[in-house]
């Protein structure tokens, strides 16, 4: 199989972290190309390394990163994989210009009006829910919503198992005509689009349940509604953390605690399911969390290999041309 | 003072839960009229009863309830505030409903655009975020957003007593050039704002932390990032329950560490702030939770009594005409 192609350079980890994750899984037996500066790389242990000079920071933004800085780890990412050189790219840096590289470099996949950002939300003791678009548009009209139905559909069938994913339209009521201009124009679509199991309109409140499967909005509100999660989690554990360390007696109690709270803990990393993904682009493109681990990477790593290996591109373009949906292999 | 009209019968745990928290504020000793059918009512305690013979339920179509049902226990309490019988007006019925009596009884502070429900969103060890709007309008434009912003911040001031709000406009990155055109108008308004301590543009996990004390945002938004948390919380906390409850020595464990819990669970429940607010209609009136007991009425009703002594009506007509803001007193 084709390698991955890892920006080495991305993250606010990187590369320590990024280079520690992709030796792990190359050598667990996937191929991976290190992306960046050899210097700063190191040792890549079984990893290729495809050289690049510059990087795109953070902070950089993310047109004029990728317009300006060619020979960036991220541009270099993704050219390798439009050239047929690597299988996928992944990143966990500056996801606006990952989401440049991948679009200018790979392309849009024919019939898909705009790419989405699709990430796997946590649902302890369930499956996890796929947010889509979770930022790559801010501004959306009905007709992308609807693809983006389609695209998450093949997703969460094929990164999940889910034969039969049932997609909600995010709103602020059950009702049709609940929301605005585009939540109203868009459930009349869906109701009729091919290849989605269309359940109506649903709220905030659905998402972390095991009741849905795919959720499509926006790229403002899916955004929003990320990170309004990550940091209402966030504050939560941490205050259980504050309670846990309160007295010698809490101590002692959470430590009888820890093994089960663990699994939980896990399931509500970010780390675990390896990141988002970017739909309708050209080729596979793994968006990594900035904080990304190296457990993090390996995941990424192994989802890129998965999302190669079952055509996630092929049927992406049968599901927005509108064919009929295969069902998991 | 004017007494406190509550409707009776809006809510999931209505009449039973509404009147017994009417009754304990009536003994506590805040006069309160309970609103609804005398035969569903019961005892009334200390309290005085307006009857209205219908009800709008949960159910209904707001503005045709709200046009039909002249009799109805929600409008009835909107008529008495507007009629100088009772000083506020408390449901934890049908929001829609709730603000549609309010709007076309009491009509609309001169000067004000449109009326917004303002939410305080609990933060853990510290004075809550004021969410707004959280619903009221699923379309907005800029200038009501900074409306907003002048009316959360005498909100925050008056029911918090934070001296100088700190302000954030919900977008999907810090700079200015983040989010929809909406948010990239608003935000230029919002650096020129009389009475207003505009921080810029904040994130979704900005929320749930000390760092802000009001988040403006169009009322799709707000309505799907206050119904996110709730759901993402009540999630996580069931899972919490479940380890809790996984075997004999957890359960021990559990018990350890409840007394240190419980003030935290007390924190993140939402009856603890009594509900939300609707700003800028001609008088006060406060919006329950659905699911609201009889201590959630009980911190309403006392949050009803708060504004009307320091005079939020007054207030937020000078907030939105410009007015110096005033100290909190």
């Amino acid at each position: 199989m084709l390698p991955i192609a890892v920006d080495a350079m991305g993250g606010d980890n990187a590369p320590g972290e990024i280079v520690a994750g992709a030796r792990q899984a190359a050598e667990a037996g996937t191929p991976v190309i290190l992306v960046g500066r050899p210097d700063a790389i190191g040792d890549p242990g079984p990893c290729q390394v495809l050289e690049a000079s510059e990087v795109i920071e953070m902070h950089d933004d993310p047109a004029q990163g990728v317009r300006r800085k060619k020979d960036s780890s991220l541009v270099r990412a993704a050219e390798a994989v439009r050239d047929g050189r690597a299988g996928a790219m992944v990143s966990a840096g500056n996801t606006g210009a990952t989401m440049g590289s991948a679009l200018l470099r790979m392309g849009r996949i024919k019939g898909v009006s705009r790419p989405a950002i699709a990430t796997p939300i946590p649902v302890p003791g369930a499956l996890p829910t796929v947010l889509l678009d979770a930022g790559a548009n801010a501004e959306c009209q009905a007709s992308w919503l609807v693809q983006f139905a389609q695209m998450g559909t093949v997703f969460a069938r094929e990164r999940f198992g889910i034969e039969r994913p049932r997609v909600g339209l995010l709103s602020i009521g059950e009702e049709p005509t609940k929301g605005t201009a585009l939540e109203k124009e868009t459930h009349q679509l869906l109701r009729e689009a091919k290849g989605v199991d269309f359940v109506g309109n649903v709220e905030g409140r659905d998402i972390m349940t095991p009741d849905l499967d795919v959720v499509v909005t926006d790229g403002f509100t899916g955004n929003v509604v990320l990170k309004t999660l990550e940091g209402g989690m966030r504050t939560l554990i941490n205050a259980l953390f504050g309670v846990f360390a309160s007295s010698d007696e809490a101590k002692a109690a959470a430590d009888v605690l820890m093994p089960a709270l663990l699994p939980l803990y896990d399931q509500l990393d970010p780390d675990t399911y390896g990141g988002a993904v970017l739909l309708g682009v050209d080729g596979v493109c793994i968006i990594s969390h900035g904080s990304s681990s190296a457990k993090a990477l390996v995941n990424a790593i192994g989802v890129a290999r998965e999302m190669v290996e079952s055509d996630l591109v092929g049927l992406m373009r049968a599901a927005v041309a509108g064919e009929p949906s295969q069902a998991h292999k």
